[in-house]
Order: structure tokens, then sequence, then C-alpha cells
């Protein structure tokens, strides 16, 4: 038996995901249909070059849901009823309720659900990119009731790296759990420290410094969304949160006994759990090291100084720009191996850089 | 009656703030003593220019206590009884209690607490820079037991004018809560969400993304230094963690019961909350907007970038580096004002940049 290759596409839902999902696979040369519900949205995406408007006319391989996740199960079960569709895949961040919504149907062993784990915070397709899903993990869900479907795996798997994603086997439950670990009660909790600050009075919100600024970032993120991810995966969320509380309880008896191992204990935990943490290239996490330049702020600056990075020959890994309240002045913190870093640092000063180091 | 002015220092602890503190003092021509329990501490502060070694000669308008925050009291009560000193401050970043350690003493009025809301992740005099207070709130606190000694006030005032702080009157009450609420519970609720990750399948942290990357970040730090920060202030510090705890318990219950408004209701405290942190410049919190600009991993991208974004005019706000897991490519997001943003996203692409937009 010859494994089915990936020819021709349907993606159902033209937004980012979708349209995204369309320009990497045309740059791959397969097929790409497109539908959505609003007629606008394909033709923007047509525009853009993600695939051709949607006619119903011939069978695909295979079918991508891409609409918002409380239409995801419907559409895919009235796309496995459709005899030119050979399998069906979505998107969706919270796989269970598809599944879920999918349980006892004939056909269901052609799903395989599937979450690529990107986006951006801007959505539709004008902001559809075709490496958006480069370099990044794509979890595939196949069903775990009665035997796999190998073909329909096979072509998931296929879309997953075609579009240059790493695929990720999981059950639906697996998915659901990592992703509420990782992603969405760690959400929720920043909007509750951040929430903490809301009412604070404005004397004590000025001291405020890089680390809360650090821990509250994604709490600006739309609360509209958030709700709804928050309720597809409330199991697994809620699961998280309540060792979470657990953890909480502790600190806050450890504080109220001054029992001082006990804190370590927590924070220590900390350390272990951030350094498992994922670094660039999908390497385990690096730990870099800082070299504090000092800038004016005004145009120009940075331009020198990269130019003069660039000269040095090192490569920067990251870069945080950290303002002086009141001062036109800053400190740009470059992150570089640490090898690198006294060449830098020499470099640097040679070239009339202040090095706060 | 004229002001006192501050032509004097001694600098008890001669570590990073101690040293910083006489590097800035001397910059304005401050005669600064250093005295240290490590006579090593002493000499390289010294030869760093932070000041004199301390001989015991002579009197001085002000000593500033920056040694370890557990024996902060300990020192400050033995300066009140030197009659060559005028008046003491310290450092500490737990204000409570030290001057509990100082009631009842005859000459406790000559005190005034001080936390310099700067730091550096590096310890000691050779890390010491004459502007690590620049722009930086500098709280003091004068004691709120009987009537306040002004020439104290104003002596510590100087202090804080002189090295280029923002002077801060608070209650030690009100400071500890504050450093409470914006830095230390949010530091351990960082630890508690980072100590989740530590016993998490490898597949689980796998698809980790840059939000409970930026969550987690403070939970790197040393467990000893921060187990005795909370350990000082641990009443402000559960008052804000048993609070949060009930946010918590809501958002458990929300979730349990499917109370979608009631999770989009903590999520919009949340937004709030996060709004109300200060912007750069002291200003308050500006929204920037990003413009991501695909590059290549490798040596001299940057600094071509940023010449170019120098070319065209434009001020960069921020900058952030998002690398691409497994691939020689990264994304980088600058953010500008809003006015800003399609001069330079035109000017860029005129020059042969790929934006992600």
């Amino acid at each position: 038996m010859t494994a089915p290759e990936l020819r021709s596409v349907l993606v159902v839902g033209a937004g980012l995901i979708g349209a995204s999902i369309g320009l990497a696979l045309r740059a791959r040369s397969v097929t790409v249909f497109l539908a959505d519900a609003d007629a606008e949205a394909v033709a923007l995406a047509v525009e853009r070059g993600a695939g051709l408007p949607h006619g119903g006319h011939g069978s695909v391989d295979l079918a991508v849901v891409a609409v918002p996740p409380d239409s995801a199960g419907k559409v895919v079960r009235a796309l496995l009823d459709d005899p030119n569709v050979s399998a069906v895949t979505d998107v969706a961040s919270v796989k269970a309720p598809v599944a879920d919504h999918l349980a006892g149907h004939p056909r269901s062993d052609r799903y395989v659900g599937g979450h690529p784990m990107a986006g951006r915070e801007m959505s539709g397709a004008a902001a559809a990119r075709a490496d958006l899903f480069r370099g990044r993990p794509w979890v595939l869900c196949p069903p775990t009731a009665g035997p796999a479907n190998g073909a329909a795996v096979e072509l998931v798997t296929q879309l997953a790296l075609l579009v240059g994603a790493t695929p990720v086997r999981m059950t639906a439950q697996e998915h659901d759990a990592a992703v509420a670990l990782v992603s969405h009660a760690p959400h929720l909790v920043a909007a509750l420290v951040a929430a903490r600050l809301r009412d604070a009075p404005g004397q004590d919100v000025r001291l405020a410094g890089g680390g809360v600024s650090d821990i509250t970032r994604v709490a600006a993120s739309d609360p509209r969304l958030w709700r709804e991810i928050l309720a597809a995966n409330a199991v697994a969320v809620r699961a998280v949160l309540s060792a979470l509380r657990s953890d909480l309880d502790a600190a806050i008896a450890a504080l109220e006994t001054a029992d001082l191992d006990r804190v370590e204990g927590l924070l220590a935990a900390g350390v272990a759990g951030r350094s498992r943490l994922p670094g660039k290239h999908g390497s385990p996490h690096t730990e870099y090291v800082g070299v504090p330049v000092e800038l004016a702020d005004r145009p120009g600056q940075l331009a020198g100084l990269f130019a003069d990075v660039g000269e040095i020959g090192v490569n920067v890994e990251d870069v945080r720009i950290e303002h002086v309240p009141g001062e036109p002045v800053g400190l740009v913190e470059l992150s570089v191996r640490p090898d690198a870093r006294p060449g830098l640092v020499d470099g640097l000063r040679t070239r009339g850089w202040t090095i706060h180091d």
C-alpha cells in the first residue's frame, strides 16, 4: 500500500490561520480551495494568494476546519458527511470538545484533530503569513475510540510537514491538559495578578518595575476571546488552578508560620520549572548573559550600536530596552552566549559605548 | 532656619547599592566615607571611586546603611548612638521591621527609612553604577511616632535628589504594602506557576510559547535571597496572596459552573490592572504598536535593520526578538508610536525588508 499524498485541500474558514495554511500549502504546490460564511473573507484570502474560491467542485484529500472554536465540531461533522472529502482536521485550540461532538458519527475515524501552536495578535486573512507555522509544534490528535485510520493520520501529518511545522502526536486529553498547563492556566493567573493592581493607590503602582510588567503582559489580551478558550478547556484548566491553589495555600501558611525552608522550597521548585521551558531553535533552555549598554533615546542610537555589534561579529540572541523614567536615556540589554560576552564588552567599550558592568 | 545641606555621608555596606550611592554622590562633590565588615569590599569600592575608607574621623551629615536587610535594624541602632552622625537612613527593601527595631530609641527621630527602587541582577561594588538610581523612585519613610525631624527628612531627600532619584514619601506600612503588591507577591505567584512545569511531561513543555515564558521569567531568581525578602514582608505579602486566592477561588468556581460572564469579568479586571502600570519616562502606560520584521539569524542583520530604521528617522520604543524554533531565521518586533508605524513599514519595505503585516 502506498501512503496517500496530499494534493488538494479545502480550507474552511479564511481567517488568519486558514489563510496562512493556504499560503503555505500553495507555496508547496498543493491545490487549495477556500470557503467561509463571509464571502469577503474568501475574496481577501484569494487576493492574498491563499487559494481558489471553493465552488463545491470535485473531491479533496483533506478538509481543514479553521473556524472559531465554538463552531468547529459542527463544521467538522458536516464535512464528515461530505462524500467528496477523504479526511477532516481542524485547528481548534481545545481538542476534547470537538472529539466529543463527533462521538458516534459513523465516519468519525476520518477525523484527526489538530492544533498548530502558532498565532498572532492580529486576526484575519490580511495578517496571514506563509511561515506562521515554521518550526512550531503542530499537535495531532487521532481518535482514541476504534482503530486508527492510518490514511487520515498520514494526510494531516503531511499537512503539518508541508507548512514547516513539527507534528506532535497526543490524545485530545493529553493536548488539552498540556495547553492548560503551559498556556491557559498561566494566562488566567497573570490576569488575576494584574487585577490586584486595578484599585491600587497610584503611589503603589508607581513603584512597579520590570518583574510585574513581564508577569502581567498577557493580561492585556482580549477577555472575550479568552473566556471562550478557558470555558472550552475548563476541566483541564481547573485541574491546574487547583494544584496551584494548593501551592498558594502552602506559601501563605509557610509565611504565616515563618517556615522559611518551605518558602525556599517553593521558590526552588519555580527555578526548576522555569528551567524546563524550551529555548530558541527548539533547543533546551539556554541561559544567555546580558550586556547592558547605555544609549540616548533618539533615532540612530540603536543603528550605531548594532552596526558596532555587527562589526565585532557577535550574534545577539535577544534585546530588551529599559527606559529610565523621566530621562531621555535608556539601557539596552543585549543577550549573548556567555563565551561571546567578554569580546563584545571590550569591543563596544573600544568604540565608545558605556557598558554598565 | 536654613535647610541643612548634605556635604558628607558615611555609607555602611560597600556592596552594589552602597558603592553606587558613593559613586553618584562623589560625582556631585559630596564627601563619602565607606565602611564594611569586609575590608576587601571597602578596598574595591574605594578603587572604583565610590569614596574614602572610613577611619572613624569627624562627623557626617548622614549615615546610609546599605547592609543585608536582616542586619539593617541593628546597624541603624548603633549609628543612632553615634554622636558624630546627624541623621541615619537605610536602603532595606522592607521598612516596617527596621522601624520596629528602633522603637523606643531616644534618638529614633533622626532615622528616616529609605528604599531606592533600583537594583541589578549582579551584586558587589564591582557592579556599582553612578546612574543606578536615575529616574527611579526613592521611597522615604519618616517615623510616624512623635514629631517629624525636618532636618533628617531634608537630608535624606537631598540624598535621593543628588543621585538622580525621585523622592516619594510614604509610611513604612504603605511602602511595605506597595512592594508586596507590585513586586513580592507577583514574584511568588510567578514561581508557583513555574513550579507547575517542574514535573510536567516533556511533550507538554515543548508546547510552551512566549506567554508563559514572560510570566515565569522572574522565577529564575535566587530562592535564598527571595526567602528573606518574603519573610521580612510576610504580613503584607500574605494580604495580597489572600486576596489573590479569593480571586482564584472565584475563577475556579466560575469555570466549574460555566459562568462565563464571571470569567470575563475577572479577565477584564486584569486588563484594567495591567493598564495602570507606568510606561516609559514615567508617563502613563502608553500602547505602542508592533512592526514584525523577518531577519536571518546571523551577525549584521540587526545592524542593517537599525541603520535603515535610523535613516527612516523613527524612534524604536522596544524590541523583541522571536526566534523560529529549528530555523535560522527570526522575527524582530519593533514597537513604535502608532503614528510612526505606516512610515516605518513603507520605509523598511522600500529597503527590501519583509514585514509580516
